[in-house]
This record gives C-alpha cells, structure tokens and sequence, in this order.
C-alpha cells in the first residue's frame, strides 16, 4: 500500500466542463448526463466547479445545488471531488463543509487568490483555520496549485508542512502549473500524500514516478487518450496526440475551447455557453479549431475511437 | 456643475481597515468608532470591506452585517461606499443589491478577479449583467483598478464603453494603479465620469487636472495630511511627507502595517489581527516601522498634528 492510498483519487479524473442553461444558472440535466457518460467511458471520478468548470463564476448555493443534482442523479460521493475554494475563508468552510456531509471523495482546495503576495506562514494559517473549522474527521483536502491562474503559488516546503501537521486530513495535491521540476519536487519531498497533475502531457512521467493521476479538462472530450497515458506503456502515437491536442487547445480560449469540442462530439450546442467574463467562442474560432483538430486525427470521432 | 457630479463620492473618503475581533468575527464597535473618528476629523465618507479592509476575506453575510452596523450606529448611507466586489456575478449582484437598499453613495466593484485574461468585451458582459440583474435605477458603479493586487486590469477603452453604455448609473471609476498615465488617460477620454485614486502622492496633479478626490488607505492613520493634499495650494512640506509615508509603508505588508499605525495612534492593541492569509507585523517589524516614522514626522503624534 502505497503512503498516498489514503487519498481515495488515482487515476483519471475529469474536471467537468460546466453547461449553462438558457436562463444563465446551472444546466443540471446536462451536468448529470455529461457525469454519467464520461463514468460510463471509464472515467474514475469528476470534479465539478474547477477552473475547468469556470467554478468562481458560480455562487455558493449554484455549486451546492450542481454537486447535489450529481449526487440525486445517482452519481455516488465516492466518485466526485469537490472543488470548494473560495475567495474567503468562511466561504471555503461553507462549501467544504457541504462536500464532507455528501461522501466526497476529497475537497479540492484552492489558495485565497486575491491575496498575490500570501507568506507560507499566512496560507499555512488559512488552510489550517479550514481544516479546524471544517470540524470533520472525514475531511480528505487536496490542496490546489494553479499559479498560472490563482497568481497564488503553493510552495513545495508550505505543501511539506500542511502534510506534516495534518495526516491523514491534508492527503493530496492537485499541480497544475505544468512545471515538470516543481511535480517532481513535490514527489521527492512530500512522498506521504498524492500527486495529481493537471498538465496531461506529463502523466506518463508522472505515472513512472509514482503519482497518482490526473483531475484535468481533456479529460471531458478525449478520455481515453488521457486514460492510454495513465498506462504503464504508453504508445508513442498517444504521447505524440497529447502533445498535439495541447498545442492546439491553447490557440484560443481554453474553456470556451473545451466546450466548442464537446458541443460537437454530442452535437448539441447546448454546451456552448460561458459564463461572464468569459465569452464563447465565434463561429470563425470554432472552424478553425475544428479544421486542426481534423488535421491532427482529434476531431469529434477521436472522442470514441480513443475508448 | 462638472460631468462628474453625477457620482455623489468627491473628495477624501477612507478605505476602512477591518478590525478583528477575538473571536475572529468582524468587531463591529472598533468598526463604527473608527467610521466615526474619521468623519470627526473631516473625512467626506468611508468604503468598508475594500482592499485596505481585507473585504474579500470577509463572506458576505460579515459584509452585509458590517455595513449594516454602521449604518445602524448613525453614519448616514450617503457617507459610504460600499466595496461590493466578489470573484463571482451572482454574490457580486447579492452585495450591489444590499448596498443601494441601504442607500449607499455608490458601489465599488472589482472585476471578477479569478480569471485573469479576460477581454474587455467579457469584462463588459459581465459588468452589464451585474446592472441589469441589480435592477435599481439608483445605483451608481464605480469601477475599480487595481490591476497590481486583482490582476485584472480595466482597460480606459472599457471604462469609457462603460460609462456611454449605462450614463447615469457608471459614474465613477476607482484608479488604485498609481500610474499616472493611465489616471491622465481616463481623465481625458471618459471626462464624463469621476475619477477618483489610490495612490495618495498623485493627488495634487488629480485634483488640477479635474480629478473628484481618493479613495485611500493612508487615511486611516493620516487623514490630515490626505485632506491636505487635496487643497488648491498644496503645501510642499506635505507633498514631501506623503511621498516618505509611502516609501515607509511598502517596507512591510501594507495592511498589517496599517494596522499597526492605527494601534500606536489610538493605543488599543485591539487594531493588529488581521485574517489570514495576511499576518500581523512582529515585534521587530512594528519597532522598525515605529522608528522610521518618528524619524520622518509622522509617528502617532502626526495625525492629529496634520488636522
């Protein structure tokens, strides 16, 4: 048994893409059916309300109410991470709270991101306080970094000193900088909790070092090349797909992006809309993206074909 | 009367500190006896829970409630800005709807500020959504820039689309970047709107080139020598000692510092937590701050001194 078996999230996890509905709230049914095929193509769990699920474009009661659809529609705890990183603290406690009293396998924490400047010793303290006022010795908490993003780095030593002080409670760390050194660094120094990456290119490397998988975005239109790169031989042909669906997934934006793709494999544009700031992309985008996406073989029947 | 008169914030108004209390809720008496000090000492009006108030560490039940208990304690609506800002629309439009049924002088609003690239075309979506969905013809935005700490910027072309889309209710616009190019410009390509900053040694040059007044920090703990900034003939000395407060208060984190000015001045320990992620000054910190003060003019005796 491996030291990070205590964090029941290994292998592939998607972090859903979330759908929005007509009047601008959370599109439920789609969220649940979107849940229910990605479990049924071999996908271990989801995480809803990501980055990748635009997360911090939705209240408190919105990202409550889509992990209880989730739950009401079948989908066990076991299988769903939540992302309950807020702004503020008491927001973060509210949510994490919600997700231990439905079975989560794990709450995905981010860092307080309006804080750009944070000490170890302050974002020690913040998550701390969480876990206190959290109050439930079934907390599993995934810490999140994202720096690219949450412009809030979580450092190899702060991750070091939340497992140290809180075993068994702190037990795994989602790395979605994309910075092979800093993983690597964080398997060699924080060998007692998970390590899941968000960069898919990097999993067969990871795998190779003993991480545990994967809560990523591709997951929620090409699941099963990222699941073929959790395998112990990774065909080159699959790296060398990756790498080409990366290149082109960043040519425009990456959730609108993500959500043009799977409007087409399901052919329901339902799955267009953004939430603000965010905006969809224009009909131009989407040709352009769907001709390289034909181009390199990852178009709408990749999705299946990858299975 | 000038274009800006629309926006009913000119002047000197103070962005609050927050103070903590023991139990590590929001202390609503040191809250309105602070609110009260400052307006005894001729500040025009005070903005709870902004940046300076570490607002987005606060959930919005504490930043309703805070509001709440200074206007019960008798500091009028018209005296208040209230920061209304969160990373999410729909906790933004809660917070906005809140503010003008308590009759506040405007709202100031951040951009959603998890999202880091978004177009000005995304930013204006969501800005239009937030009016729409606060549905109340008496509001007034002031929008905020403050590009260094939420990492979004508001571009002048956005603040001008703004401010043609929805006269009357975008009437203002916080400028905290302290670039001086950036105030100039929106001064002169959107002269329909109030521009108010954050950045205190610019204000002689604000208020000559037609600027409506600050938004600032500094005057919590020196609200004489803002005001005194403000004045047609600005005293060189003041310009001087503006100019090695700033220098000064950059030396350690800005708020704890603040806070502990404020604990010197009134002699009430009670003025140094602050939430976490930010961390109270050391002893060392503090004895270091306090002595480059003195040295400069500005130790605790200064703010009454600058009345």
């Amino acid at each position: 048994m491996s030291p990070s078996s205590a964090l029941p999230v290994r292998g592939l996890w998607c972090a859903l893409l979330t759908p929005i509905a007509r009047d601008g709230g959370v599109d439920h049914a789609r969220l649940l059916a979107h849940a229910r095929a990605l479990l049924a193509q071999g996908v271990d769990g989801v995480a809803p309300f990501g980055t990748t699920g635009e997360g911090q474009s939705f209240s408190l009661d919105e990202r409550r109410a889509g992990l209880d659809a989730l739950l009401a529609g079948g989908i066990p705890g076991t299988r769903i991470v939540a992302a309950t990183g807020c702004a503020a603290l008491p927001e973060t406690v509210a949510l994490t709270r919600h997700a231990v009293a439905a079975g989560c396998a794990a709450a995905l924490v981010l860092p307080p991101f309006f804080w750009k400047d944070a000490s170890d010793d302050g974002l020690f303290a913040w998550y701390a306080s969480l876990i206190e006022k959290a109050a439930d010795p079934r907390l599993k908490v995934m810490l999140y970094h994202l720096p690219q993003v949450s412009a809030v780095p979580l450092s190899v030593n702060l991750v070091g000193r939340l497992a140290a002080a809180f075993p068994g409670t702190v037990v795994g760390v989602k790395d979605s900088e994309g910075n092979w050194a800093h993983t690597a660094a964080l398997l060699a120094q924080v060998p007692e909790i998970a390590v899941l990456i968000g960069h898919e290119p990097h999993l067969p490397r990871l795998m190779r070092a003993g991480g545990a998988g994967t809560i990523c975005g591709v997951a929620n239109v090409l699941p099963g090349l990222v699941r073929a790169l959790l395998t112990p031989q990774v065909a080159a042909g699959d790296e060398a797909r990756i790498a080409a669906f990366i290149d082109i997934a960043f040519r425009q934006p990456l959730m609108a992006g993500f959500k043009s793709m799977l409007a087409d494999q399901r052919n329901d544009p339902g799955w267009l809309a953004v939430r603000p700031p965010l905006v969809p992309l224009t009909d131009a985008q989407r040709s352009t993206l769907r001709a390289a996406l034909a181009a390199s073989g990852l178009g709408p029947a990749a999705a299946g074909a990858q299975q």
